[in-house]
């Protein structure tokens, strides 16, 4: 069968290509972010995708913005560095008003602004995310921001920001999910005026903050929609998140069956291919299957999305597929590489560690239980 | 999402229902055959699905035959009993004569005559069909059958058995998958006529046998297609076997997590519905998000199989896919119905002991392993 | 290593190869109870093996009592059909009056009666035993017993049944686990006289039982212990129960990996034994590797509770260990056996339905974690 | 029970103390050796547990060598900086000469000699260790070493190593493993005379290196043993090295299900500690139990060696156990510690990146399911 986007997939596998193993290795060295590579998929419009022609982008759906982000991965690069933009575009896209999209979408089209970012999470409230304390209290044509973020990604190399603060006390609403409101954050300006921005040193070469908000003041046209429905609205854009880490975790995953399967018709111990031995090629093979199982609900979930039908199911279970099928790759990737694994050079340790994360990040597996469990299944909530 | 096939699958259901739990029930623990049930199956025409309709039947393809399937499964019942026919069919559709089918394919679709057997197996062989012992020797107007199989399931309720033997010896061809020939068999003729049938008595109420053949002779004309050609028709055929199984699977899956969600709602034990420990959902959730990525890879091997594309990658990787779906709903629905899941009255133990077969037949979970690892991934061939 | 035991175990082989596979196939079959076999096991005095000297037993501990339960699973038959007697005779042993002991426990030693029941759980209640709804109400020298059971194993081949009943009615008791008394019930007096019996068919051929009472009459002096302490005597006595079972699934496992492993060196299938294999030799080697942890587990439990120090830990994580490996090794058995693993005459399905159930009885997978988060760990209870 | 051993771990604990989290972590991202660590665990005599009292050391078994061991893992350490002069240590003592032991082991007990590098493997063979080709040629009281190593640990923090080379070449013996010789090489002095050390940079802090050989010349009297038989005096020494990295990953194990259990209680979300979750408490709750059942195996492997009985089974069981376990505490702390586990200061992702190693080196989880598959099940060789 022909892939319908074999272009769009070419085109990526081209610019991939000017990026290596060895740069993808040295920014993770370095602890870096790659900025080269980034701004390369910007001029070429692949940042944009998701945003309409008449601001400036391609006006593609989230089809095509999954490719984009699958082959990143597969190609041995980390769409992490990246993936914010098209996560919050949605956002934007929907509920932010017309003004706000003119005033944004073509120079985040263009390369001259970056919307990276998005500020939901909290030290004390992990998932349970009606419980956020950070407050935004309105003050003439101001909003005043007080509080604590954690886990916010990519605050350093990007311009914008979406924040989501409690505009309305829990005491005083009648569902816990009302009272939050969305805001756009110029991270420039507000960095040292208000929100102090600490990084967190982790596993992956993935920048994330903590954020800390000391009476920071934002321009009140900066809400987003109406005030008090901003869970909602984030709510909304879970499952394009979802979906995406989805396809990055099959670019991932693709990634590893490649790099193992190459390995293992080539390496040679005890006089054959190990690729011969049924303990190596099995774990390979069932990775295969379970990958190419999670890639079915990956473009069910996308086909939905772009329908403007409901997907949170297919969503949610193309996550939990996804991140399952890549980490089983990666593990076998690793394991048959033996020592060669764990060595710097074969880039399968980074892109082991990079994997590990779609386990917890942007949602826990077991969160998907829940969800399926209680708004598939019909059982009754768990905690 | 609308189903294209609801009133297909409506129609099915309709007539499933006059076959509640007690009837499969009773025909289980009496190891009897369900006679009633496949009558009404072949009546309404449902047997006949894959029959042209130029020759009586609804020339239906295989995703709809893959429904028929699935709803006899789901409804609590074993198209085990029937399935045969559906695996059969391809066979002498793609390959018979068209006297052939103008001889047997109305009187299949009316009823007068059942097609459920498929004699390739042998005792010594296992999955090496080409190593099989079992010959036919033209003699004049006849074939000469010796030898011996097992497995061979539902001989004694069907009327006709399609035969693969050994036609030119092992020694004599270039290839060793040539010099086989497939041959239609009128089981009754032959029963104590040079063919002894020995039944297997085993875990499931599923009629398999041994046959032993001793100088059975059959008329020439019962040849299907060409001589020596017949382990390649044979090979035609398994994809749409291997697909179908896979949508028993399905039909088992999906009864499994409806009869335990149900239970798992209304059990109540240390003062809450069990379906409210993780310990209990999680697993649960756990396969109907691997049964609905199983479904996908099932209805992609229909596709592409109706299409008349390859689909050997897909069918093996759904059937791997379903069986283990289907195998981890069973043990969830057991094991969370405590005792009760091994009562007979709830059925649980029943289709599970049904389902576990699907892991070893129509072909192993090894053998599927290394057809993806060798086929698929181009991997070393392991054995 | 010579091991302590091979006296014992020699005795117990001996007599187990006097009922070969055969015998037990037969007996599965007809849903029988394997009366020559317990009698066998009776005469030469092991089902008295706990019962001290000075009463006609041989005064054995958990140790010796474990490996007479595991030869008769590693021989290819099911301790299941007498078990309960070890189990429940250190009820009687520890808590019975010194009048209860001389006259129960030599007719007891010599087979004349038969221990093998015990009725604690209720439909109702399911392992939330503090909740059972069976009353047993002083009148006179009587207690008069009324509510209902289930899983009542062994009831129509035992003389005597150790029944739980709340004494006092749990609105009355300041903790919940008082107020419930244990009582013997002499099971052929009963029958029909206030007690029904109603067999349950299941997957096993394991005799067990609904009981129902309606007014029973049960002589006071019956009584076990002091009325109110019912529920204690019966947590006492888990622990041996738990590790007897961990040594049955330990006969299962051997059994199954000596099947399994002879198979797997005759078989050939494509010119090499399928234990050559990889795919078919790793599970049975982990099978193999967890099963030997599990022992090593059992006779630490073994020891403690000879000792007569705490075992609660190390009797549930042997449970645990032994049921998981034990049901590892039987679908590797069935599995590698192919087809012939269903059928009834090689002795795999039956062995494997049986060491299924191990996972449920006498108490499930979940509780045991449950156990261990909490009283290990000391997690929070999660139910 | 109290612990014979709870003297030993008291003193180790109490000197691990002395090294908190921000040592080790401070020591992992500068990738550095730690020198203070191991000085102090040299100078309290630990690293000399294994020399015999006459040698200066404290003539201690491997059971208490692996509490070493364990606890340095177990305190949030790595012992993989320093075990390897436990492991080597066995080679010395069993196969060197008197005069080889009476220079060597004074001070290596002292400290004034590190014997922490062992170099057996090649790049072109891996586990194939008769196939080496660095070559030992006899020139006077020379011997002359050229060729390649990989994966030599430690090189650049030790004083001494033990090689391996063929002094006889592979075409001339008549059984493979014959005409392999060991020597002992002085590091600092080979280091730029005919030996290239390159590091190789990993996922883990672990120094490790390949190294090449061009003519390096060493005194004919650090041959250890006989010429020829070295192949044999490595395979005595892997059960202690199988054994002791069991106790590692025991040690690790309980650092995952200390730290985990903690968090899990305290940390509070949706209103709740995350530890009353099922779906959290059970992964802990299975990990806790494979755990102690691993190490179980690890005590066998360990008194079976200091008993110098065969202990290859057990000391091979026990690393793959203690590893898997180790492996899903590992999971379980990461997972359930959310975006925290993969954050550097909770050293959650350090110990998990330094567990994983133990699933290849020394031995990978395939080549112990073949040696018991092989080795214990009678199994055929299966490459």
């Amino acid at each position: 069968m022909t892939d319908p986007h074999q272009d769009l997939r070419d085109a990526l596998r081209a610019l991939c290509a000017e990026f290596p193993a060895e740069y993808h290795r040295k920014v993770d060295e370095d602890k870096a972010y790659p900025e080269a590579f980034v701004d390369k998929l910007t001029s070429e419009g692949w940042m944009a995708a998701l945003i309409p022609e008449e601001f400036g982008g391609s006006g593609l759906g989230l089809v095509e913005a999954s490719i984009i982000m699958e082959e990143i991965n597969r190609s041995g690069g980390n769409a992490g560095a990246c993936h914010g933009q098209m996560y919050n575009m949605n956002t934007l896209l929907r509920h932010g008003s017309d003004v706000q999209k003119r005033h944004y979408l073509p120079k985040i089209a263009s390369g001259q602004l970056r919307l990276q970012s998005m500020a939901v999470t909290e030290p004390t409230t992990g998932t349970d995310t009606t419980k956020i304390k950070t407050t935004a209290v309105r003050k003439g044509d101001k909003y005043v921001i007080n509080g604590q973020k954690v886990w916010i990604s990519r605050v350093q190399h990007s311009d914008l920001m979406i924040l989501l603060a409690r505009t309305t006390p829990l005491a005083e609403v009648t569902r816990k999910s009302e009272g939050m409101s969305i805001f756009i954050v110029d991270i420039k300006a507000a960095t040292g005026n208000g929100m102090e921005v600490k990084p967190i040193s982790n596993m992956v070469n993935h920048e994330t903050n903590e954020l800390f908000f000391d009476n920071l003041e934002i321009p009140a046209e900066n809400l987003i929609g109406e005030e008090g429905l901003g869970f909602r609205y984030i709510l909304d854009g879970l499952n394009a998140e979802r979906t995406l880490i989805a396809a990055e975790c099959i670019g991932d995953g693709f990634w590893f069956l490649d790099k193992i399967t190459a390995y293992a018709k080539e390496r040679t111990v005890f006089g054959r291919p190990i690729g011969q031995n049924q303990g190596v090629q099995f774990p390979i093979a069932e990775a295969k299957i379970e990958l190419e199982a999670a890639n079915l609900m990956r473009w069910e979930a996308c086909r939905l999305f772009d329908a403007h039908a409901p997907c949170g199911e297919q969503a949610n279970m193309a996550k939990y597929l996804a991140a399952k099928a890549s980490w089983e790759a990666a593990n076998a990737c690793l394991q048959f590489h033996g020592g060669f694994g764990f060595a710097t050079e074969y880039d399968v340790e980074r892109k082991f560690r990079e994997t590990r994360l779609y386990q917890v990040a942007p949602i826990s597996t077991n969160m998907i239980l829940s969800y399926v469990a209680e708004h598939v299944l019909g059982l009754p909530r768990s905690f």
